[in-house]
C-alpha cells in the first residue's frame, strides 16, 4: 500500500507546528479548541441559502442563527429589523454588504479610502460599481476632507460608502458618525454606510468602542470569525437589515429555502465553531481575552520603544505598527508588511512570551546592523 | 459552569446521527474519513490568494496544487495553460468562471438551460451579465435547437455558454461539441464555454465520459468537492485556461501573492482533505468508487420499478428520478423535489440496504393509499 502520502502529511503536520510557534503578523486566533465538535466532521451537514428558511435536517441553521443573534445584538442592529448569516470569510461578508447596497442604489457611488483591504476593488470591480478611493491619513485613517471634497462633486449620485474598522496594515478605523455628518450636510438621502470590520468588530464594542455600529449610521457590518474568535476554516458574519435583504432573496423549490447568500451551498461546522466559541467563552469570557490582548500590544509597542524601534499603534488597536525590519526576520516571525512598514498582531495566543523572543530578534539583528556597520567604517577608514 | 450548551450540542449530534441514516435525496458523499488530519485543525492554515504564488508557510498550497494537477489532467485541460484554485463549492467555481467570461467578454451574452442550478441566475445578476436561459428537454438536457435559433438571433454578441454536466433534478449532460458545432456554424469567433460539472465531473472522465472536458472545447470546468470526494466542508475545484486567469490577477504586497480568486482568505483545510482522499483512493480507487454507485443506481432504478413506481435515470447518472412520494416519505428520506418530481442520489455511502429499505417505506405508503382509496370508495357507495 502506498503510505508515501501519509509520511507527507506527517512531514507537513511538524513543519507547521514548529512555524506556528513563530507566527505574528497575520490576525489569526490561536487559542481555539475545537475536538469536541469533531465527531460532527463525519456528517455532511449544508446550511444551503437562508439561514432563516429550514432546509431539511442535516443542517446547523438554528446554532447559525444564534450566532447572528450574537452579533446583530453586538452591533445594536434595529430589534425586528436585522438579518445574517455566516459567511466564508470577511470578504464574502463585504461582497454581499455591495451587492445589497447596489440593489437598492444601482446608480451608487462607492468611496473607500486607500488603507481598504485590497479584495474590496475587486469586489467592486465584480459587482460592476464605480468608485472613488479616498485619501487616507497617516495612522490609515479615512481623510474625510478629502471625503467631503470628493462626494460634493458627486452630489448628484447615491453614496455608498465603506468603512474600516481595523485596517489591514495599521488598525485603523473610520468614524461613522463623522461619515453620516459629511453625508447630512450635503443633504444626501441615498446613501448606505458598510462596515468592513473583519479584524476588530467583535473586541471593539466588548472594549467600549461602537462608533461603527447601526445605532451611529451602519447599514451593514461584516466581520472574520477566523481571527479574533478564531477557527481552523476561515469564516465570518455579515449583519444586514433584513428589509434590504428581502429586496435580494428568491424563493427556490430545490433547496425548499431562499437563496439570500452568496454562496449555495455553506459548510455547517464553520456556524457550530463560532456558535461554541461564544457559548464557551460568552461576553464576559471575550471581553477579558479582549483586554489581555489589548496588554499585549500595549506592552510590544513599549518593549519594541525600549530597544529603539519606532513603533506605534492606533487607539485600541491590537496591531503594532514598527518600521520593516531585516528579511530574516520577515520570514521567521511570518509578518506583513506594505512599503516602509510591518506590522505584528497580539491576536489570542499572542503571549508577553513571543513578543519578548520577536523584541530580541530584532535587537540582535540591530546589533548585528550596527556591528556591520562599524566593520565596514573601519575597513573604509 | 454553564455546561448546557454541551447538552444541546450532544443532543443534536444524536440527532443527526439518526437522520444520516435515511439521507439519500442530495449528492453529499458519506463514505469519507479525514481523522488523521484533524491534528491540523489546531492551526489557522490559510491558502489565502493564488495557490501558486506561495504566501508565508502556514498554508497548503502544495497540496492545493496537486489537487488542481489531478483535475486539469482529468480534464485534458493544457498541459502548459492551465490553472485553477479550491473553492468554497460548486457555485463559486461557476461565479468565477462566469467572471473571466466577462472579462474576456464584456459585450457576452449568457446562455444556460432552464434545468440550471438556481444559483447561476444570482451569479449572472451579480456579475452584471446579460443571459438567455435555453428550454430543456424532457430529460434535463438542453434544447440544442432553441440554443442554434436564441443564438442566431444575436449573432453580434460574443457567446458564453453554461453547460451542465449533471443537472441538479435529473443529472443530464449538456453536450459541449454539439455546442460547438452551432457556434462553429454561425461562425462565431468570441466564445467560451463552462462546464459546471459540480455532481458528475469527478466520476464521469473515470467512467470513460469525457465529453465536456477542455479537449472537446470546454475553457473552464468547477467541480464540487463535498459531494462524489465527500467533505465535511463545502469545497470545489475550478480549473481554468491560465491565460484567461493572467488577464485578471492582480498583484497584492501584502500579501505576497496575487489576488486571482474569489474570495481572499481561503482555508487550507479543505484543499488537504481533497489531496488526502485522491491519494487514498487513487483513480483506481475512485472508479472502483464510481463502478459501485452506479450499480447502486442501477440497482435503484430497477428495484422501484419492480414495485410499480415510475423510475428513471439519465444515461451514467447517479440520480433516479421518481414522481413525488408522499410528503412523510419525502421528509423522512430527505427527498428534493421540483414540481411533480423527486429523486434520490446514489451517492458514495448509499447502499444498496438504504434502496431497499426506502422502497419498503414507498411500497407501504402506496399500500396505505389504495387501501385509503378502496375504504373511501366502501363509505361513497
Amino acid at each position: 500500500m502506498n503510505v508515501h502520502y501519509k509520511i507527507e502529511l506527517k512531514n507537513f503536520e511538524a513543519k507547521i507546528k514548529q512555524r506556528a510557534k513563530t507566527f505574528i503578523g497575520y490576525p489569526a486566533g490561536m487559542d481555539y479548541n475545537y475536538e469536541e465538535l469533531y465527531p460532527l466532521m463525519q456528517y455532511s451537514l449544508n446550511n444551503v441559502g437562508d439561514p432563516f428558511v429550514e432546509s431539511g435536517d442535516m443542517q446547523t441553521k438554528g446554532f447559525e442563527r444564534e450566532v447572528v443573534a450574537f452579533f446583530a445584538d453586538l452591533f445594536r442592529a434595529p430589534k425586528n429589523n436585522n438579518w445574517g448569516y455566516v459567511t466564508g470569510g470577511g470578504s464574502e461578508g463585504n461582497l454581499y454588504a455591495l451587492y445589497l447596497a447596489r440593489e437598492l442604489y444601482p446608480q451608487g457611488m462607492v468611496y473607500y479610502s486607500e488603507a481598504t483591504h485590497y479584495s474590496v476593488q475587486k469586489n467592486v470591480h465584480l459587482l460592476g460599481m464605480e468608485s472613488i478611493v479616498i485619501r487616507a491619513k497617516e495612522n490609515g485613517e479615512m481623510d474625510y476632507e478629502d471625503l467631503r471634497e470628493t462626494v460634493q462633486l458627486h452630489r448628484h449620485r447615491p453614496v455608498i460608502v465603506l468603512a474600516n474598522i481595523g485596517t489591514t496594515m495599521t488598525e485603523a478605523k473610520d468614524d461613522v458618525p463623522q461619515i453620516r455628518d459629511i453625508l447630512k450636510s450635503f443633504a444626501i438621502k441615498s446613501s448606505y454606510i458598510h462596515c468592513d470590520a473583519a479584524l476588530a468588530g467583535t473586541y471593539l464594542p466588548l472594549l467600549g468602542y461602537d462608533s461603527f455600529d447601526f445605532s451611529h449610521g451602519a447599514d451593514s457590518v461584516a466581520i472574520s470569525g477566523h481571527k479574533f474568535i478564531g477557527s481552523p476554516i476561515t469564516c465570518g458574519v455579515v449583519v444586514v437589515k433584513k428589509s434590504y435583504k428581502d429586496r435580494i432573496g428568491r424563493t427556490i423549490s430545490y433547496i425548499g429555502s431562499l437563496d439570500t447568500t452568496i454562496s449555495g451551498s455553506r459548510n455547517g461546522i464553520t456556524p457550530l465553531f463560532l456558535w461554541y466559541a461564544l457559548k464557551k467563552w460568552g461576553k464576559e469570557g471575550l471581553l477579558k481575552k479582549a483586554a489581555d490582548c489589548l496588554s499585549v500590544a500595549a506592552f510590544a509597542e513599549e518593549r519594541l520603544k525600549s530597544i529603539g524601534v519606532n513603533a506605534w499603534r492606533n487607539p485600541l488597536a491590537l496591531t503594532v505598527v514598527f518600521p520593516k525590519p531585516a528579511e530574516a526576520i520577515c520570514q521567521k516571525w511570518q509578518l506583513a508588511s506594505e512599503g516602509e512598514w510591518a506590522h505584528l498582531i497580539c491576536m489570542p495566543g499572542i503571549t508577553p512570551g513571543h513578543i519578548e523572543d520577536f523584541a530580541r530578534d530584532l535587537r540582535e539583528q540591530r546589533e548585528q546592523e550596527v556591528s556591520t556597520f562599524a566593520l565596514q567604517n573601519v575597513q573604509t577608514n
